[in-house]
């Protein structure tokens, strides 16, 4: 089969589409002839070699992939050759097949065509595993979404709209800003001219916000607290302004606030099949229903998957760019 | 009545025992006669002038009391004149008589002395809230108690072993460790001459604790993520050791792992009360059939009040400091 390898760490020139052994579905496994991926922030790092994809996983990169069953691995039921899927996977969707764990896989939601599906494991996983099930957004609370625009946040929003929340969100430019209003976004922020901790405090009357979604890390870490209201909750899932930031705990008990960090990539099969449960539960019927939509900036073919690459490091897209295998 | 008085910010000789208005209960709280309060560190911080009361509070010090209900005020139900009971106060154990929202009070449980009764309410509330409520410390897992002879230490350990956790704790003697272990704790950490990460990752195969109770805020807090296990929940409640730390966002991440920081204190009467009624459910029937008890260090009259925050100061005590009233 074919796939795209990563000859050494470097830009985005190293990714190459060539010939790699063939797969085959260990037990409890399906092997998926993939129709699409999508790019992830996570690929990027992974390219430059800063990213090692978890023990057991793929070498090549690629975190969710759309397709077709075409065989059966030992002791999996509930699954046949030729049912259309999508999946989040540990790795190896930029490839022509992938192997994946059967708890990773969804059935392609009614409405949804077969390409567009590959744009919906990561950034649905991600958001229901980290604004539902980790900071429990609720009806009514105020949810802050940074980089509303992206494939995170342009489902956070539309996630966090269908479950009553009002939404914040931060995004560069005026075209994004409006998308993020178009998905459902109350408050939108342009993060190049305006201070957040200020426009949050001046929106909500100065309570702050009860759940913020953060892909800046280190370098939001203080002013996200300043932004949290009592009993809130900040998730950081990226880490795009570092690593190591200063925490005020006395900030954080006078609120009662947390701070989590998770990644999606490094979970067990175990936990990474609860949350696609959950997902197939609670959002695949939304997605069904067209209350929540797949947002596809645009789709390449996957053999241009380093130009894809340079997409998301100039970050002029909106939603997902998926690329299609076949 | 009488109180004991802050007559300006200092140390222990500001406090003074001497006269001070009445109190009359609001609608919703009853008035308690106070057998008893104790001490806890933030009375002496209160004193100190680093800690105010929250608004609405008493400005006398004293969060908890035993005592006997002597006036009941409009609206209350369940509650009579001559019940005896303790409470959760906002401020005020230290005097004769203190108001309390009846959300905030608890039945003297069966088998506990009036007095011995001032020793529950903070400590109870305090690690059922953080490692319960908060933290979801689970049958099983493993859970490091920093400060394990303090009033809430003590009390830390006998419920987690109660949940069936594993505990490991830290303390600053040889007595004190030696009585951690009576409690309970499984693995005993002296921290004046031994490393609490290596220890914990000693101790649990390098995987790390489940939950931490923390007392020591920014001192401890890089060295706490890294004893933390994955989908670890370190709970900060002081700031002993300092309040702006640097926070690895990348290892909290790897983990999956949370910091919550809480108070008690600062809560609304309907949150306390939520705590206090959860208390009774769960830890009033362990403390009735003796497998939870008060750790009194010693008993003081209420006058010399100096003195027992001069022992808290000098930690040579074990368990909590109760101040007798009458």
């Amino acid at each position: 089969m074919y796939a795209i390898t990563i000859a050494e760490p470097g830009g985005p020139e190293v990714l190459t589409w060539g010939e790699v052994p063939d797969e085959k579905p260990e037990p409890g496994e399906v092997l998926v002839e993939v129709a699409a991926t999508a790019v992830n922030r996570a690929d990027l790092m992974q390219r430059q070699g800063f990213y090692r994809p978890p023990p057991g996983a793929s070498e090549y990169p690629g975190l969710e992939a759309s397709g077709r069953i075409v065989e059966v691995g030992a002791g999996v039921s509930g699954w046949a050759v030729g049912d259309e899927v999508c999946a989040l996977l540990a790795g190896g969707g930029y490839a022509e097949r992938v192997r994946v764990p059967t708890g990773q896989l969804l059935p392609v939601p009614e409405g949804v065509d077969l390409i567009s599906a590959a744009a919906l494991p990561e950034v649905v996983c991600t958001v229901w595993s980290n604004v539902f099930m980790v900071a429990h957004l609720r009806k009514g609370e105020n949810f802050l979404a940074h980089g509303g625009s992206s494939g995170i946040g342009t489902m956070a929003i539309q996630l966090a709209k269908v479950a009553g929340a009002r939404i914040l969100t931060t995004a560069g430019s005026a075209a994004k800003l409006e998308r993020c209003r178009e998905l459902g976004a109350d408050v939108t922020i342009d993060y190049r001219d305006e201070d957040f901790v200020a426009r949050v405090a001046e929106a909500t009357d100065g309570a702050g916000v009860d759940v913020i979604l953060d892909n800046m890390g280190a370098k939001y870490l203080d002013r996200n607290v300043d932004a949290l209201a009592v009993n809130g909750r900040l998730v950081v899932i990226g880490l795009q302004g570092g690593t190591r930031g200063e925490l005020d705990l006395n900030k954080l008990l006078m609120k009662r606030a947390a701070v989590a960090a998770t990644s999606l990539r490094a979970r067990p099969v175990a936990e990474k099949s609860a949350i696609v449960a959950a997902v197939r539960e609670h959002v695949w019927p939304l997605v069904a229903a067209g209350r929540v939509v797949p947002i596809v900036d645009r789709v390449m073919p996957v053999a241009e998957a380093a130009d894809a690459h340079r997409v998301l490091e100039e970050s002029g897209h909106i939603g997902k760019v998926v690329l299609r295998v076949r």
